[in-house]
């Protein structure tokens, strides 16, 4: 086992890829590892309300959607688990999506340089942009950004809880600050029973929450740049042009398709007045990618609701962020392809820059990929249950792409089922970076050429 | 509007793109008259069997179906349509098929041509294999191979009809004919308001026409070089071995799935004999790809055997053939780019020959594509209805990869839905060929090269 060497890395000295040999096999590690103490940790009697400690699926399917940062749950949060089990769930949530940032973001900085150097075009300028000098300014950041939105959320969220809804003042900080926690690391766990259907319409609890998520989602890069830069976007890198742009896409897609199709929905918006159905409909349009909080019932929801919601969840949201999903990077990079091809063009280009062929089939890659899990989880738990397509293939999207939104069958589920869904969790969380990254590191070339061969497509 | 001008090419000349200049959009015009001619045909009163004519949308609808050979019904064919109705059901279906058959074969060539002038790679190795050298030949060599198939799978059926069926020879022979020609063409039209599930148990019916199906679906430049060198699998062009592979291992894999899906489901399979399911399953795993008849009742069908068949529906058959789908070429390239990242390769290599850069794009492009086409439409449809995202889906993709096949709704959706399920037919059908070839062959090249840009990928 290669570990992470954290050590040798730091100094402000560029990564060596002497040390690192490989780093996707220790961040996937570093993961399981977090998930085992969890579950040990949730397993314990001190972390229940009731009799006894709780047993090991419960405990570790808690603990992969808290580090996963995914929001599942297969037991009421705030009745099943006590204080001290909310504590190691915010503990598992805050490590998870710590290490998700700064890992990705380190890895994605290797898989940078390491194809700049191979292609002999260096990726400086895009990983200078974004500040990925070395590994300790990355860290430095990471917990910068992630104290400062989660201070400033949980005081918003604080102050309303105290004041709007008579909390203690004790009560309404923690539940302020875990609310933060969970919604800039896009977790989606929350202490009511129903998330947070009992704020549907209260904009000062929805909207601070949408904005660190929104946040959260952008990825560490991203906010990082938009940091130094925020003024001058011409000089914004591709990476963040193309992650804020299809995020404002997204989310207003999102918000449209999600108000009108749920409007006359008695269930859903159908049941209030028009501030708080466009308040339910943002809101459950940036949920989905992809913190997984819901003000709105989506076991109530129409089907061509649900099916959209897909779509939302398995792009998810930015790269090297707490976000999950396929990556709107990703999805926008085989949009380009797709355009250069549908205009006869040979290279494909956004934004002014060019794209190589090697992003693009990474891209087509982590898309593929992730179409077969999902598809592959979708067909078992339909064998193993009597569910409907809708719900099962909602379920597994959530999970994939570490959403956490469901319409209500999570806890019904056989073990085996949520077996699927931690496995998929795990794959979801870690699969698409790790991927590009253990490849893109271990690049063979062939000495020699083979002739060509020219299928017919389509 | 530039006519392909089938005299300027003839008299075995190479194929010349100064007059072929809009060949795609050529193909997409005489579709669509066929289709208009077969709309008022359909709607003369003589095609009906009851009062007055049949109504535009129902004789619309038909006749797409027909020209596209997919099969999808509003109206039961052999009560609502008189015998000149089914006669101009056939010829639509023999007129579709043979037009997809040649003017796929052609564009294919020419795409091939084209992108070897530009690649230096000259494709003549690939087309000559094929015996693609001429539009005469082309057209001549269809028609031998579709009267072969047809003719044979003809006197099968007859026999079969007339001695175990008790028909009289000229309704043996008629039926005979009709379904033979149905099945060559992948069209999945049947002459029983049940289709062939009166057949389940027999497989001097089943046999047949599967073979026949599965033998239009491997598409013209595969059948000719399979009669050229059946025996001589080594030098097989690539096109070739990819199809017949990847054909093989979708009949075996599709076979044992949805045996073993529905073995227990006493609306399906449990009610047969062990030969009868064996048969029944084997059938059930041919027609999605994509002929679209059935032995079974889809309706009554597990939702995790419809998720698995949409799978099978959606990769379709081969190219240049009668089989719908993104086509088994276009998946399997798709895999092996995948699989070359996996490995970490620069160059995608398969059978060992090299894939073009650009035959990935395309291969990417039209499945991107044909999942946006499926899923929009399958949200329109549900917005439309109230009918479940299961039987949604499957009509969608049914129509879609031109399969046919349908849990049952077909007939009960409002006009509009009749209206997208038309449309979706003849995308499905001409939009990734003329997708393809329309692309390749107006490539533009820029004069000058963008900076590069390295968005973060997963
Ligand atoms: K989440
Ligand atoms: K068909």
């Amino acid at each position: 086992m290669v570990v992470f060497n954290m050590h040798g890395l730091s100094g402000h000295r560029p990564l060596s890829f002497r040390v690192v040999r490989h780093p996707a096999q220790a961040v996937v590690l570093g993961f399981a590892g977090a998930v085992a103490v969890g579950t040990v940790l949730l397993m314990l009697p001190v972390s229940r309300t009731g009799e006894g400690g709780a047993a090991f699926v419960p405990a570790l399917f808690t603990a992969t959607s808290a580090v996963c940062v995914t929001g599942l749950t297969v037991v009421d949060t705030p009745t099943y688990w006590s204080g001290f089990g909310e504590a190691v769930i915010l503990a598992l949530i805050q490590v998870g999506g710590f290490g998700i940032m700064t890992l990705a973001s380190l890895l994605g900085l290797l898989v940078s340089r390491r194809m700049g150097l191979r292609t002999r075009l260096t990726a400086a300028a895009e990983t200078k942009a974004v500040g990925l000098g070395d590994v300790r300014a990355v860290v430095k950041g990471v917990v910068k950004v992630s104290l400062l939105f989660e201070a400033v959320t949980a005081v918003c969220l604080t102050i309303r809880f105290r004041f709007a809804y008579d909390e203690s003042l004790a009560t309404a900080a923690y539940h302020g600050v875990f609310h933060a926690v969970s919604a800039f690391n896009n977790a989606g766990f929350a202490l009511y029973s129903d998330n947070l259907m009992g704020f549907v319409g209260d904009p000062w609890i929805c909207l601070p929450i949408a904005v660190a998520v929104i946040a959260g989602g952008l990825g560490f890069p991203v906010l990082l740049e938009l940091r130094r830069q925020l003024h001058a976007p011409r000089r914004w890198s591709l990476h963040t042009k193309m992650t804020v742009t299809m995020t404002a896409v997204l989310l207003a897609g999102g918000a449209v398709f999600v108000t009108v199709s749920e409007w006359r929905n008695p269930a859903t918006l159908g049941a209030l007045d028009t501030p708080g159905r466009l308040l339910a409909g943002f809101f459950q349009a940036v949920m989905p990618r992809t913190a997984g909080f819901n003000s709105l019932d989506y076991g109530q929801m129409h089907e061509g609701t649900l099916l959209g919601t897909n779509v939302l969840m398995f792009i998810g949201g930015g790269s090297a962020g707490t976000a999950g999903g396929i990556k709107v990077t990703t999805f926008l990079v085989l949009l380009y392809v797709v355009l250069a091809e549908v205009r006869g063009e040979r290279s494909v280009e956004a934004f002014d820059r060019r794209i190589d062929d090697r992003v693009a089939r990474q891209a087509l890659s982590v898309v593929l990929l992730s179409i077969a899990a999902v598809m592959s989880a979708t067909l078992v738990l339909l064998v193993l249950t009597d569910l409907s397509t809708d719900k099962v293939l909602f379920e597994a999207v959530s999970a994939f792409a570490t959403v956490g939104l469901s319409t209500g069958i999570t806890a019904d589920l056989p073990t085996s089922g949520h077996l699927v869904l931690t496995a998929l969790m795990f794959l979801g969380r870690l699969g698409p970076i790790t991927l590009v990254s253990a490849l893109a590191l271990h690049e063979r070339q062939r000495l020699y050429e083979l002739p060509e061969g020219r299928p017919i497509i389509g």
